[in-house]
């Protein structure tokens, strides 16, 4: 039986953790969050970055991909831990082609946020919103929101970050006007991505160095296929 | 010449390992099921588990990957034994925000059903049939039907699943409505998986270490390219 | 200058042998065919097959992925020799559900012919014809054809080859109606390995035991950059 | 604070080393282009290379993907330092199915114009302008113009290639058809290339032997997460 002790938006890019936790069966999401940030962190020194980044008057907006977390289990097999993203980071123009990367924003689009953003239709917009506080004393200070809106006839899009910080009494706003040939970039590079921020590349990958491939001379043990979907 | 001793409905999970076993030519259907399921094990130890859950008020539907089992032939080649599928899980809601996964329900989708639901128009819909006995004395005792319908206007759809038990003379259904955004990440990551639930990605990696890469200075050997459709 | 030597039909398989020949500038045809399919042959150990079968009434399909084959330059990198390809395998029912293996046919489609088959619309039809003997002094004796034309409302489709041997008077047709969920599944597929029959994946993977990652402190030559589109 | 120097026209490949040398926030750009060329070339023994070449009636047209360059950061991760492309290689027809290599036109497409490219409608048009003396005093003299215009009813496309050289009074122009067919190998072929030459591919690879996958026995040192969009 598993139990969610408060509401959570589907936006939210936690619920990717949450729903990988659930998953599990056995955590409370409380200590769900406390842990699984922090176990499983890649080798610094093998990672490698990519992103796309358009500069336009007002900001720049770069993309790029993050990897999920997988931990392992009791059987030495393992799991998606924390889903991976797609972060976006916004940087405004301070100038005539200046860039100030100091006041940048980001929004980290989770698996369900990217399926709607490769799935828009020409003249459709959608709106994502963050709480970077949800589920502390603070939650509700902070909102960030990210809308996407048609340009027009030229089937691209207006990328808007709004941050609202009702305690500072601050609201930041960039906009990033998209081309369609920009979008496709987007789109492309989302739809590559989106199977891979959530771990099927490597839920897919065969391990040749495993027994699977072994002779048909070796002892064969009958059993059930625990892959069917007759066992319960 | 092959024989098919009985008739098996063509959405049935079991049929890709009988086109399988065919396609080698050498052995019987009984004979095959006896043997597939149980020699080539994937190592569990290098498994990785990953997954797409949506949580709706009534029941959550989980996706995920399962890999081909490939078996040896003769010659030190391999072929694909028994192609992976796309298991869709139910688990029903029971109360607010709780799910109780041991009442879940599989459905293990074939490559076709696969392609059926990538391709699903907005206004579509599509319905697979399962019996868990086929082929067995209790034939026609359990019947799980799948049914995906469009939401409406959304663009998303109802999945559905029933799971009828004329001996217990039950009948469990749990349905989960998918938005536009949450359908586009499966029909991505289904577009993503269908190779490779068949084994195409396998098939379609080269070998580096293999003697391909010969420099031309080594004797040649004039024979036919078995690759060619010209030899017969 | 490159010299073709007599015309070849764009659809024809052995047109992508010759267009990676007249690439490296310097073979004839003739030197290229007599040498290109012996040199560079896969390990047949390591080599993994996979196929999408399809069983009808009168005839199944069975669609298989086939590498490219590589060969060596002198300045140790490789270079496509040889395009892959999807192979198509008919072969008839010889009463219910029995099929005989022995009758097949085959057609190796090119990568322009999985273009032209990925793109097709819901009411077109596309039409391809192969000559086994091409080039030789029986050139023209056998003529095959495949042809694939639309199933109706069912956005499906039928696929029907003809093998016309004129010296054995013979003329082998089969055709195999493929539903649009089937026709979904090849797309799929045949989108997959388009870009792998042709190399790119094997272009487009990185080394990472290359010295590319050497850090900025070993000492740098100024050159230009051979990729670039401005060296002449 | 990033600043630019002087405008690049978006669609230029240089903008993309450009972009990249920004993004690390330290270097300017003059510094950039005298050595990112030079530190980090391929292994040119492993690599490989991999084309889609047609050959027409007065041109001939040969289209191959080229990976991006890392390079590595002090902490030992790598970033792409120069995004890869897909270049364009135009050669004329001399005489009846010969071809003259020798006089070949190159235009690299960068990831934003592969963008355009396979996002192009049956009907559009586009048209991209490179310079390859940009930045130097030669600005201006040599104009290289790609216009890829629909071909009529077949949906398929006219690729167009003119270098203006104002210095040498001459404008080399060359014009190859594509069928529908052949536009979808290229639309394929370059958009399964474009997360490659932007390095995603790579970013998303997980490296099994990293610690990454260390047991929950290890002691767990809490932080935050550094992918966190909530982290400024």
């Amino acid at each position: 039986m598993l139990r969610l002790s408060r509401f959570l938006p589907s936006t939210s890019r936690r619920v990717s953790d949450l729903k990988e936790v659930l998953w599990s069966g056995s955590l409370t999401f409380e200590h769900a969050l406390s842990t699984s940030a922090a176990n499983y962190d890649e080798n610094a020194s093998a990672r490698k970055f990519a992103s796309y980044t358009v500069f336009k008057g007002k900001a720049a907006l770069s993309i790029s991909p993050i990897l999920p977390v997988f931990s392992k289990l009791e059987s030495g097999a393992s799991r998606v831990n924390r889903n991976g993203s797609v972060m976006l980071t916004f940087f405004p123009a301070v100038g005539q082609r200046k860039y100030d990367y100091a006041k940048k924003q980001l929004f980290a689009l989770s698996p369900t946020e990217v399926g709607s953003l490769i799935s828009l239709g020409p003249a459709e917009s959608c709106e994502f919103f963050h709480d970077p506080s949800m589920k502390s004393s603070n939650e509700g200070q902070v909102k960030k929101t990210l809308s996407i809106t048609p340009l027009g006839s030229d089937n691209g899009y207006f990328l808007n970050i709004s941050v609202m910080n009702n305690g500072q009494k601050t609201n930041e706003r960039m906009s990033v006007p998209i081309t369609k040939a920009e979008f496709a970039v987007m789109r492309t590079a989302l739809s590559f991505a989106l199977p891979h921020i959530m771990g099927w590349d490597q839920a897919l990958t065969s391990h040749p160095q495993s027994p699977s491939s072994a002779p048909a001379s070796r002892p064969r043990v009958e059993r059930p296929n625990p892959d069917s979907e007759w066992d319960r």
